[in-house]
């Protein structure tokens, strides 16, 4: 159910609404902690039932993230009427070692595919503790 | 300088390039640790020489954020290309308490009235220490 904060105006959005918004994205942006400090990286995803799944490189992701709490974001915002959404999830992050069927298939789909060249050897997932999700402005016609 | 990441071919921006991109956005996102784990706020912001400004309401970004050290990401995808890009600032969050004039007229600009309603008492820049900026995939023509 949503619910509207009295003092922004922000409608908050219930899990349902966030979690079919991250089905319908493939590019969301990980927080991880490295060094105390907060480091941000896009990357592109699948959601697997209510895991965020994506590959990795050897390198901060993997270095900093795993095993620890992360958070990962999507958004879309439109500038002229001064309106958006966005969508955080929080969680654990975990190297994928057994994958099941339904997983198997989203994570070699097209959509996990990473952009960059090069080796991505880690299949990664957020299992996702707490999604929250907040929408400000009007909303588009049909959206 | 630009330079290319041989094992990814991702394009690593300069300094330069990051900052002129930070200059033409006004919707980014802010990175904080709270209690250890990363946390990612949608920010609208304008760009002060080479700082990045915003409003904020007392909560989450005050609480966490101020006195520390933060990231700031923008970014821009096309998924059709599969091609993008990134910048990531990390530096402290400081709330402004002595404008400058240059800094009063940008912050005083539409650019950083926020979104959502409500009282913003709190004006912060994040001294932008390090600036770091990848494009992936092709790019588009003219960009």
């Amino acid at each position: 159910m949503r619910s509207v904060d009295s003092r922004s105006g922000l409608v908050r959005m219930d899990r349902d609404e966030c979690l079919v918004l991250l089905a319908d994205h493939t590019v969301g942006r990980l927080g991880v902690v490295s060094g105390g400090s907060p480091m941000i990286f896009p990357v592109n995803y699948a959601l697997d039932e209510q895991d965020i799944v994506f590959r990795s490189a050897d390198g901060s992701k993997v270095d900093h993230g795993l095993g620890g709490r992360v958070c990962f974001e999507i958004d879309e915002f439109d500038l002229e009427t001064r309106s958006g959404w966005s969508v955080v999830v929080t969680g654990r992050l975990e190297e994928v070692t057994s994958l099941q069927p339904s997983m198997y298939k989203r994570i070699t789909s097209a959509d996990v595919e990473p952009w960059a060249d090069g080796e991505k050897p880690h299949w990664l997932r957020i299992r996702a503790g707490n999604v929250t999700g907040r929408r400000v402005g009007p909303e588009p016609a049909g959206g």
